[in-house]
């Protein structure tokens, strides 16, 4: 049986703040990527996260972004690699703390926004934060883009990788993200979502946005949790994946190593 | 033989600023409290305190604050018990990741600054401060006054108590501090310091400010690091204490249950 | 005839968070408070708050609070005096600039939250801000809960004020607002908003929450912007004012000094 | 007689942490860059800061940065034009207020760190801040490098420019100053800040870092006032201007448009 992981980027509000409808997507994903206070997130927050994945069955990842919480962590900052590994050990170690406060063990770490964005085509930014993921817990996961230098740096480095592609984004014909905001960019349709997301399970293949097919596949799916039909398209998802007898199950679960 | 542990604020930098010498501070103590980034301290501080603490056999505890940078966590802020308790486990979580990043465990916590002096009078906060201390590790050690709230509620829930004596700092008759900014609030003769300390460890007994004998004593005395003439106190201290055969080591390595 | 000013507060997202539907408020209002960046608002709300304002002919306040984001300003600092009117200047100044370049000038200040309850009851407090907004500019107006310590203050340093009573709040027998989230301490149904409201701008009596008959009148009038139905609620009691005859207008156009 | 303006960044402290001796610096400086709370300082170094210049016939600037206190504003952070003007100008008005409550004009603004950078070689980034300059006050002075986009973006706006060059660094061939940090980037010796500036301010020309002569020349020179002998190297460089008949005044008090 063919089983594969879905992911959500949960717990974004802050303080006064909400953003996303977190119980709601609780109940259709098995990985929650939990904002850990740089970009987004607070510790009540953090905790509310954590207590409603353990509650739902839904593994727990750190989603460390950079200090930038009035840009969302989606600029780059132009920050040393002592200064980007540093960060990302704080934020994972304070995750890690609500998980252990609730006897969970983190599952995995995905760098947010402009950080994930460099660490995947920067070979140095790369090795830099998987050191210091494998450093701090080499039993962590490391959710990152095909074929991207993240992936890379975590096969030196021995550190477990789960492909993420991405249920609702058109793709360039090398595989990566069209940007945020280019025509095309966010695919707001279920059907279509379901039918290419289908398609890369199944054959690993994807039409890419000039309509070049290409080779993409993953482990993990992500779905993003801002859009306003976002719980309707992931519920569909996740119903359409089980109807093919896809499971859907944290990746920890049954990844190798 | 006598033991004591003797502690100190370090690694209250942040960014550009420095605040304290902390690689002398480091050669004199045995116990180092690192601030985590709420009130002082960013995450290169917090590597480097670790680093070197390793690197001198100090141990390391956590020095979580207020959310209050620009004052310092000097400053009451009225929290409920929920912002607090998830504030300071995110502060113990993000050091103890560095602390694990280089083979350490994590020693003890003390609160910081105006969350020191609330926990330390208010049973309601002392017992959640201590309940999540004692859910994310039940093998850490509290730093708190005699007497106080804090150290009733590490009892209740279980929590190893260091006693915190102040050796510069003088005492009301009920065995609190001096405010600070109040005339003779802080001793900065070395000798005095020393000689007031020594008492205290021999006898439990110590002068207060209105020249009433109380008893006070503690298994960890700390000085301030902040103060002009600190790492020449601290030295004088310790050289003391080991001449009058007062072995100084980490709190944890001799503390019973 | 008779005038009445209608504030509320607006500006109140933050980077990628919104909060409030700021241009559906700028239509009902005759006066917004804008937050200044310490406990909500960025540069970005503030511009834009400001530049709906002017197009909407509704004049702006500042609307300063404790620097307290993650609390959104709700909590109280034990700040000193020099602290508290430092940051309300500081504050202030940036909105006044946002104004500057829009060619608007400043009408109002209006502490925010646990800001305004403070300043509200302690005169030493009162003293302090309301010196540094005359010092600032002595045209501007003070919106303040009548017989508060800030009235009191304003009166004495020669700045004007505006009474705040509010439409969607119960009272205590004093005169002072319920707590936010005591049984009853908000006003949700829009007819008794309005009755109420127009009762004390009519008569300068209201019914506080214990039955008894009070005296409460002023000349601006707060209404929430964040309950569910603010903007209907806001909308019906506007056109009510205006069916009875009361004009609703900036209050900086009609005040005396 | 040749008049030249002296500045110093001041004001760089932030809550409990200090940097330079402001109050030594306002000695030998006619010009203040003032920090406004982005990237150093805070509300209280704001108003000593002013105070201070005030007291001693010293001139006022902005001095804004990014929003980066951990990074002191030397990290470039992908914004938009947008995000840089706004923050820009709530920055500068939160000082204007200072100097207004102190009965002060504003002088100037100079731009600092990674913005004073990005915005001196991007004529994109140049013109937006210089237009929000000119828009809050047309008669602000922008601080900025000779030939650089900003002097260019001025000229077009109608915003009046002190070209600036450095005492204490080693420039390009180009004029440019050599990067933090590469070997000889700081000139520290006492007479050789002396010569090269008297040569730049008579002559206009200096050796650049490679030997070649080039020119260069400005109304405001800048020495940096966090190297450890900084006010004796501008004690000295002030008495060897004043010796050699070169009067220091601000540079608002004799500049033309």
């Amino acid at each position: 049986m063919t089983t594969i992981d879905l992911n959500c980027d949960l717990g974004e509000g802050f303080g006064a703040y909400t953003l996303g409808d977190d119980a709601a997507l609780m109940r259709v994903v098995s990985s929650a990527n939990v904002a850990c206070g740089f970009h987004a997130g607070d510790p009540r927050t953090m905790r509310r996260g954590v207590e409603m994945a353990r509650a739902a069955g839904v593994a727990v990842g750190a989603h460390p972004g950079f200090p930038d919480r009035v840009g969302f962590g989606r600029r780059e900052i132009g920050a040393t690699a002592e200064e980007m590994t540093t960060d990302v050990l704080y934020q994972i170690g304070a995750l890690a703390a609500f998980c252990a406060a609730e006897g969970l063990a983190l599952q995995h770490v995905k760098p947010h926004g402009a950080l994930y964005n460099l660490a995947a085509r920067d070979r140095h930014v790369a090795d830099a934060v998987v050191a210091v993921i494998a450093r701090f817990d080499p039993t962590l996961i490391l959710f990152a883009p095909p074929g991207s230098a993240m992936v890379q740096a975590a096969s030196e480095h021995n550190l477990r990788v789960a492909r993420e592609i991405f249920a609702d984004r058109a793709v360039e014909p090398d595989g990566r993200l069209v940007a945020r905001g280019a025509p095309g960019a966010v695919i707001t349709e279920s059907e279509a979502v379901i039918a290419r997301t289908l398609r890369m399970i199944r054959t690993g293949r994807v039409t890419a946005i000039n309509g070049q097919e290409i080779e993409l596949t993953g482990e993990t799916i992500c779905v993003h949790g801002d859009t306003p039909d976002a719980v309707a398209i992931l519920g569909s998802l996740r119903a359409a994946l089980e109807a093919e007898g896809i499971g859907v199950r944290p990746v920890g679960e049954w990844i190798g190593r």
